[in-house]
């Protein structure tokens, strides 16, 4: 069995990480570090536990920390990981980052999306971005997995096919995004108080959201195109769920099946992502509580135009099913194990 | 006092303009007529009229109708009111159709749009798109008024100005619409069932929404240009309230305040449209309520690219609010009598 | 016009007083004091008040503005306003205080009940309890209104009639109660956070909460009767609405219409309490947005108990909406100016 | 590998049932049969089962089907089963029903219950009540399970130990229940409209809840007393969930660890039920997506009065999984596989 740390054990991705974790028959959370809750129970802050797991959280002492355990998951705030990991570490521990700390190759954009300094940055060569699907062979021989942010994962998954395949437009590739309220973790703010974003919606961070930099960045190194993006998130009052609109200019004429065709030979084998047929598209209910991404798409304006429509559940695929599925990757186990989630409905 | 007819009395678009109504210094509403409830009280249906309106909704009688009342409000599914109203009818009582029957100047259009044959084409030519910011005039003008569907309402006053002052390039301005499920109406369906929609979002009607040849077709008839919409529609677990956002490229760069002066120009004056500040945005909660039309922008990507919010209370703004506005145009009453609503928060 | 001012303009209640009074024909909102947003526009926290309300929040310099207004409404923690309020601000100011301070004749209750010294209690025997209905006279001849808690509204509504005619079993009067997120106001807690309360229900404050010693030492005012009440509130995922639940043993066997005389005599001619017919129940939604109480009831097992169910608008009647009846009491104006508001559906 | 028939399979219990089921290792699912959805795949009607689940529903061929199967779920709207199920039927397959037609001994109060005659009464003899807690041995021997109704469940759990111990006064122990919608299924219903029953509370077949009864004849089942409850169901704005506060008048002056003592004593041993400590409070919100039923208790009113409060899963503990539990103890297998579920937060 292997052993497994969690920093970050208390926000609402390290309890989902603990939850998911439980099922899994290859390893056992020996620690769980939470800086708010230093010495309550995990069940006691997150009564979901209750009579299920006993762990008391620690405080972060991270040398001890690291010579228990064999895997380190991390759901941190941005700018915290990178300071607490070096080279050193990385010769025994496997690292499972959930920030956004490792997931660009160059710190200068890193620094000004965040507005942090990366204070470690010689290390970013070692990173690998984990959107399983596509870099299962850089998460297999790397120590230091970056975990990609909820909406990029949704997005990339969306349209990396069609530009790999050259079938899209790069100018203006338009992501009209919509998130449910988890997505903003459990950190008191008035933008989240209940009657401040129930039955309400809104559109925030317009032309300034950090995972739009995460997406280019991502774009080119894993296709090798530099794309240009609009991207605006929306606030849904919702707890869980992701969902993406993304439109984009087809360079030639095609029609539907021409493109079911690229997305099947991408994606056809994938255990966890689903193609929709035509005319059918992903609703976020109908992944919630798994790890699936669901895929649909509409051809319009003279076969000119693509409409894609990609969901997640935020806190899985998105965050923490994801985290896991990289670290079956990373350790050769088949992809789906702890991870065979059916989506649970109504919920 | 104007005698007012009220035809689909029990819809939630009804019974909404039953309750703005009453408070109007006016109008008497002499008649109620519903198919589904003849001869059961309003109050019966609806019991937030209890103890406030005792009226009894009839059968649909129209030609004794016609002959009591001023002003007739129709809310009905769409191809009925074109079978109802005629050019003599024109001449004595002042219609408002909220369907679609009267949008369109060319019936082929709706014919294609709505699957229906026409019946009555020849009154076309008298009918005014009920826009009110922007056919006032002919507002004035006319006894038959087709007033908008809700997301063309609200996408509209986003682009119009820019559009008419050739700022934006018409090719592929794509809307990405979000609705309460109050716009559904209240007739069963499974997508509308509370389990089936609650805690969930999706889009529907991808490249093929009834809104989007209205809203080229008024665009056309309003500011002479074709234009070439994307239009995406997602519904939203909350009762009510639409944000569109929309997606422009700026013909020429432009800086925040020039494009803000454009609005300024076209609606500083205006009652019911609130232009937001720079880096500020609407969102529904701040409308619902009330007959106000909210808009924010932002522009982005090197001063090319324009991306407008707009929100508004689809029952209202959306439907009865702009209805009466256009009722209050009609007889020259000052525009925000019996809508001087306060939206109404947190709610 | 009657000069208002209000102290904690910004919290739900405050806002929504200032919602109502905009549209109330005879008074003018003067002063507005907020200790959060001292020098912000009123406008500007509460984006509902846009291009309506130009006010800015001031800080509290209580004797400056107790010298420039007629009427002060004060929506504040409890433990404030007994030290602002003194007697010789009575002579001149009408006070309306939407806080327990001047709710207890006994210091006493309120210390225990509140965990705060009282520091003004000798003021108490001017305060008259602003339960509209029950206590009308004595606020017509008062300075000072302490008006009722939400909850206690809605449930002495309910039964202070079947107490007062003995017909219910004083002993074991059981209350369960439910009420909408807006009731915990708009301070910041992980109770209220929305990921935290949205799609769950819980009981709270269970044998503890501070609206049942106000109830019962209510009840002793009103009717003579001491009464031993079981009060238990849930939070529901929902913004507005307290809908309460009573559950009495009757005195005696009693037909339904028995019962329905009794209200009738006591709320007849009431025009903001809504009786139901039998076989029919309040729901939150038909009050929301309105003054009303509404009220249905059931009798059962062998006609020897009795199920009240009742209903309300928490920041009208409950709130904002009861203050403002009881300012027109006060002032001899018709009960309903100001308030004629129609329960707003869907919202 | 037992093979598994559900008949009602695309009802929001049945298609619990099936995903539960999917994850359980010692049963196959053979036959789908659904009234509804004949010649349809499953994951057709539920995408969640989208490639996971390629069952298509068949029609009810109840002959054919019996003989194919080792266990049949019928999860029917109340009066269908009564007329399928027969002695011979239940010598060789293993019966859960989910309806009422077989909770009750007595044929005459299901019938005035529910107003249908019992066609099939003989055959009540054989049925168990499926609380699982409580009717573990005889639920060992028997082929006909008649699995309790969701309210019931939770109300039974909580107050079936004082009850057998003699602690509380039968006479007016009043239950408060509330139910997420999902507890009213599928079908189409005004009712359960989205904008209906959103945002609003309301208390439901007052007096007249068909759980009553059957609450009152299994307590006399299961401890020998006759009772007398008062039950009233509200509908609450969120998707899934039971939360009910009983209130009972406690026999002898108690402290609340003598309470806690007893409910030690039946259920300190028990998988699925929790019990809480002092102070401490179920939420809906900490069982979702599990099959647990948490408990916590207040003493209050000088040590008279008690005051329990509930919670279950309504689909799983109230449906689906304590039928899968029942179906464990028939077949001797460890209860809680297939069932070991952490509650799902936030969802």
């Amino acid at each position: 069995m292997l052993k497994i740390g969690i920093i970050g054990a208390t926000g609402y991705v390290g309890q989902e990480l603990i939850r998911l974790l439980s099922n899994h028959p290859k390893v056992n959370i020996e620690i769980l570090v939470s800086k708010q809750y230093i010495g309550r129970k995990l069940n006691d802050v997150y009564k979901n536990f209750y009579k299920i797991n006993e762990n008391t959280c620690q405080k972060l002492d991270f040398d001890t920390i690291i010579n228990k355990i064999d895997v380190l998951f991390l759901s941190l705030p941005h700018g915290i990981s990178s300071k607490l990991i070096n080279e050193k570490i990385l010769e025994k521990v496997l690292i499972i980052d959930l920030s956004a700390d490792f997931r660009f190759k160059e710190k200068e954009i890193y620094e000004k999306t965040y507005g942090i300094i990366h204070e470690n940055d010689s290390i970013l060569k070692n990173a690998v971005y984990g959107l399983s699907e596509w870099n299962r062979n850089k998460i297999r021989h790397t120590k230091l997995i970056a975990n990609p942010g909820c909406y990029a994962t949704c997005c990339l998954l969306s349209i990396l096919p069609l530009i790999k395949e050259n079938i899209i437009n790069l100018d203006r590739i338009i992501i009209d995004a919509k998130s449910g309220v988890s997505g903003a973790g459990r950190s008191l703010n008035l933008e989240f108080h209940y009657s401040e974003c129930n039955e309400s919606i809104k559109a925030y961070k317009i032309h300034s959201h950090r995972h739009l930099p995460e997406m280019e960045h991502q774009i080119q190194l894993i296709t090798g195109n530099r794309s240009d993006l609009i991207f605006t998130p929306h606030l849904i009052p919702m707890n869980r769920g992701i969902l993406t609109t993304c439109y984009a200019k087809l360079n030639n004429v095609y029609e539907w099946n021409d493109i079911y065709d690229i997305f099947k030979k991408y994606y056809g084998k994938e255990t966890f992502i689903r193609l929709y047929s035509k005319g059918e598209f992903p609703e976020t209910k109908w992944v919630k509580g798994s790890n699936f991404f669901d895929l649909g798409f509409s051809i319009g304006r003279n076969n000119k135009e693509i409409i894609l429509i990609g969901a997640i559940d935020n806190l899985i695929k998105g965050a923490a099913g994801q985290a896991i599925q990289n670290f079956n990757i990373a350790f050769g186990f088949p992809e789906n194990i702890g991870l065979d989630l059916i989506p649970i409905f109504p919920i």
